[in-house]
């Protein structure tokens, strides 16, 4: 009927001729227009909050009238005063269409919310979480009728939701009666569907409309740390994020380590199964704690992480991936329950979804960062490295994506280096060396001001200085080299050589004293030769990985280089450069990317078909495997020294002004190369 | 190609012509003859054994020669040395077709072969139990093709025996890899898939070929006891069948006292629950032991019981099933883990499933014998009375079943009877009265003797005589009606009213002596009136519950009673038409079924589609609530006396020879009806 009123919606642009009469959430919903309701048009939720516009709308061809919509109602009239409406907001289920109208959908309005992932980033999360909250009312118990209350509630959920297929296990059916009654028969749930194919399984129940809220857990399980994001799973927004330290530390620095005490002890899987699964429970618990949340509205959880931590954390014994061929006991995604995974802190109907891994070496974690990155929509040639103990990297573009691992070894997170910390308050993270004078000044964690400004002794004080980082050892390495201090192979040169008394014998080899806190009791930092070696093995490993998957994809050089992890974040992309831990590329091509496995985790989370997309993705990565390629121990050997580059960095040219020494008299500067690699 | 040699199966009948050198099996399945194979065709398993005929076949218009099949080959003599082939046997996978040939598959080489319910029945249960075993050949992991072991064992399924979907919980994972290891990538799989499109999901994993058998349990879930059969699930038979006391008597004999425990004790549902579960735990071992075999074996549990011991099982507490409307939190039927129920005696990953139950007062045992006795498939109008602490009552034929239950009470279960005790060894289970010297004979469990033969004393001896059980007090009041002992109203006439010294005066009534052992030590056992009263009540629960059916479908007469339950099994009919506990019918019109409910519990585990037929017949039961129909109480009362019949009844004419006496002096007579009934 042509004659019926027109409803334009903004921001979709969707429009429609409405009887007199329709309610606006009706109109909305036979358009497709984004516009949400929990309570399915009762007036209860506030959820479908629309705003009309009135006067003349040119764009849309459509004139609105003060009357264009029916009064506002007793039900909107209470939902403002016992919540609050925001001006010129009705309730959709409430307002009905009497004349022509342009009707706006606030964002918050919108199911299908997108969240801005990082202000850094113009990609966004769309909201599109595998559980959400449903009111329904249900038909009381009937003598008459004697259906069981589940099956009521399942016929509810199916002519008011259009929602079939739905199973709750015992513990929920167990509440069930109860709840129901308390809620006289009306009651909010909360639906997750992992598949679109799958059944619908109810994760909780509340009497009456929940208005406590959804939340989710995204969590990047690491050799090292275990990071967490609370999530709100109506909006996307992050309410506290949170990590602390993996305890399967003292079974093992590295994953290698830990996969040899399984071996070495009967039933050391468990343990460190049950301490990561522990320290799980405790990250859960805190971070609600810190969101002000009650835990068990955690309803899904998120993980990412390594083979070995994924298979510690579901309980299997990771042996196999101590040795060739690296069969993961399982490469597929997994959606679980928490309980299965003991996760009790959270709700105890909680979901679990694990990305998949890639190969043996290349988790879920790895997947997850493919995900964030997506270098298979890239239009160049991205070469993606998440560092860490293990590093993993992506090479690609829109042709083709390719992924290995690197064992890098602990190194660049700060362990196994003489004055080595982790990243803490009190860590050198970084360091700048003078080239003429030789000598250093440096910044460390917790305060913004370099060691030679003013106040950094009051600010930190001889006290506060405890190690050197990570991010700070490569920075030192790098500015050794470019000062002068190191030659081409790696070796420190002697006082002598080097023409300062920084330079402090040590053997056979010298060190470069950095901070001497020993008059007032703190340590003496010092990079020592094997400290250098330590990151000679490190960087070789890494950037081997990467020509590794350049010679796979054969190409000699990439377009693009980005740093993932959070120690990612830190490294400087100049002194990564001249340390060549990565090919070279124009410095403004490096990029970081912040904690990407962790925002591939938060995708998942929120939106479950990118979960479908990671699975497909994954399939179609062509997998290398370093530990059995012969290419990979000669990249590796070539990538051990530290060539003076000046060339194509025009950055590095006006900086790097000194001659390149050479200080390899020992005849011991190569052998890096040959050392036992570790895998971890 | 009609000069292929034409291949005729039996029993089936199935021919076809096939090249010379198909194996036997693979004519077998292109024809969709019924032959079992575990291993898939690798001379391993020896499922798939055939009978080759020689010789003249008429009736198939096929003459046999000896070189019809190939060679009998290594294979076959290597597992003829190994486990014994029978004589004239052949592998199907070994022996190929070279010319016209009949081949026999015997029942033990089929997979839906059928298992003959018991002796005096003609239905069968064809075997198509939901878990079944396969055996497969896994690739072995590979560097280059890196994903998981399981996604290898999925594919290995799809390709060799065309399964897909197929899931697996992290305790299964947990072993896959050392399995598929040990049994060098060739491994057994015990699948389960309880819907035809649902995922099949793996229960049990077996290095190599696995042939140990698989085994389920059916269990009976009685208020009073719990009765399970171990069932083999390959070849259907019963290995062992054990009973135990239900634990939950302890809080409360009857089920609506178990309800009140619940609602008079926070947590006590929990408690019950706890109860029950171990004790199916100790029953499971039990079973298993007596059958020899591993309890971990059993990969199914069938469960038939109760709307309160359903709920008390699932740990639902059972409280709205005290209170109108008699809401179920679910009715519809359950596929669960059975750690889910903590039956942690059986396979951790064992499925449980538990038959829907039809109303708030009538249970998924009175489904199983809707699925045992199958009422909506009979010619004739069939009464089926499923006797316990609850009566469970169907009636119906092709064109409509209508069910409801009846609280009996236990008093046939000889609780509340003064002499009474359950059917165990020195019950007396069966009594005569002589009409004219009133003496008593019995028989008692354990002895086949009636008390009055040769060598009674022997054997059972005085002491040996402890109480009297359900069918000892029904034949008692039944025999004294008929000796003329008590009147119409169910009143004991006295010592000089019945002229017989047995008698006893007991306050203002009397009791009847039936045994008095008290020289030796042992019980005097008598006949109260207040055990008629008892017995009265509940047979005249009993009869109105069917009545009320009969109203319901506007009949006055059935054409058949089924007696069923273990207690029916061992009713007399005769004594119990005297009794009025069921309408009339012609003698030979009542028959027992046994344990109905167990048998439709033992047809649910061994037959996937009869869970689906059972699920489509209970939504099709007229359901009848006795609580809240007022003809109930009618019936009730109308059915306390026990009047003197004769007609038609030409078996009672002969053995009722007495006049009709009435004792109805005291006026205390027919006060049963008025007395408060106990819902249990």
């Amino acid at each position: 009927m042509s004659t019926d009123p027109l409803v334009v919606f903004t921001p979709s642009g969707k429009r429609g001729r409405f009887a007199i009469g329709t309610p606006v959430l009706t109109a909305a919903r036979q358009l497709g227009v984004d516009l949400d309701s929990v309570c399915g048009g009762r007036g209860i939720c506030s959820k479908c909050q629309i705003s009309p516009g009135y006067g003349e709308f040119s764009k849309h061809g459509v004139t609105v009238h003060q009357d264009a919509l029916s009064d506002w109602n007793a039900v909107e009239e209470r939902y403002d005063q016992k919540r609050g409406l925001k001006p010129g907001r009705r309730l959709g289920c409430q307002a009905k269409i009497m004349g022509d109208v342009v009707i706006d959908v606030p964002p918050e309005s919108q199911v299908h919310k997108q969240v801005v992932r990082k202000a850094a980033s113009a990609r966004v999360i769309e909201m599109d979480p595998a559980t959400r909250l449903y009111f329904v009312e249900v038909e009381e118990a009937d003598m008459h009728e004697p259906t069981g209350d589940f099956e009521r509630l399942k016929r509810a959920l199916k002519s008011q939701w259009e929602i079939d297929d739905i199973r709750a296990d015992l513990s929920l059916l167990s509440k069930l009666q109860p709840v129901l009654r308390k809620g006289k028969f009306q009651v909010t749930v909360a639906l997750h569907r992992g598949h679109a194919d799958a059944a619908a399984q109810i994760l909780e129940i509340w009497p009456g409309l929940h208005e406590g809220g959804l939340f989710g857990l995204a969590i990047d399980l690491g050799s090292t740390t275990v990071a967490a994001h609370l999530t709100d799973l109506e909006t996307g927004e992050v309410k506290a994020s949170s990590g602390i330290m993996n305890p399967q530390i003292r079974f093992g620095e590295d994953l290698m380590s830990r996969v040899s005490y399984s071996m070495m002890n009967p039933g050391g899987d468990k343990e460190m199964t049950a301490a990561v699964r522990d320290a799980l429970n405790l990250l859960a618990e805190e971070i609600a704690k810190e969101a002000g949340i009650d835990a068990k509205l955690i309803v899904e959880t998120v993980f990412v992480c390594n083979p070995v931590m994924h298979h510690l954390l579901l309980g299997i014994d990771p042996v196999e991936l101590g040795q060739a061929p690296f069969a993961l006991a399982t490469s597929g995604s997994l959606t679980l329950g928490a309980k299965e995974l003991d996760l009790t802190a959270v709700n105890p109907r909680a979901q679990v979804y694990v990305l998949p891994c890639i190969a043996g070496h290349v988790g879920a974690d790895c997947a997850a960062v493919a995900l964030s990155e997506e270098p298979g929509k890239s239009e160049d040639l991205a070469l993606i490295v998440d560092v860490g103990t293990n590093a993993e990297i992506l090479l690609g573009d829109k042709t083709r994506v390719l992924a290995c691992s690197s064992p890098t070894g602990p190194a660049f997170e700060g362990a196994q280096i003489s004055s080595g910390q982790r990243a803490a308050p009190g860590a050198i993270e970084a360091i700048r060396i003078d080239p003429v004078t030789k000598e250093p000044r440096f910044r460390v964690i917790g305060s913004d001001k370099w060691s030679d400004d003013d106040g950094f002794t009051e600010e930190v004080g001889d006290g506060g200085i405890t190690g050197i980082c990570g991010s700070g050892i490569i920075e030192a390495v790098a500015e050794m080299r470019m000062a002068g201090l190191l030659d081409d192979s790696g070796l420190i040169g002697s006082a002598a050589a080097t023409g300062t008394a920084r330079m402090i014998e040590d053997g056979r080899t010298h060190s470069y004293l950095v901070h001497d806190g020993s008059a007032t009791g703190g340590p003496v930092i010092t990079v020592t030769q094997g400290d250098i070696r330590a990151i000679q093995l490190a960087k070789s490993a890494l950037y081997a990985g990467a020509r590794l998957l350049m010679d796979e994809r054969g190409v000699d050089k990439v377009d693009r280089v980005v740093l993932a992890g959070a120690f990612g974040a830190h490294i400087s992309p100049l002194h990564a450069m001249v340390l060549g831990m990565i090919p070279d590329v124009p410095l403004d091509k490096v990029t970081s990317a912040g904690n990407a496995a962790g925002t591939g985790a938060r995708i998942a989370l929120c939106n479950v078909a990118a979960r479908r997309e990671i699975e497909r993705v994954v399939g179609q990565i062509t997998k290398v495997e370093t530990a059995i390629e012969p290419k990979f121990q000669e990249h590796f050997v070539a990538a051990n020294a530290i060539p003076h580059k000046t060339d194509p960095f025009p950055e590095l040219a006006k900086i790097v002004t000194l001659p390149n020494p050479s200080f390899n008299t020992h005849g011991d500067g190569s052998d890096g190369g040959r050392r036992k690699r570790r895998r971890g």
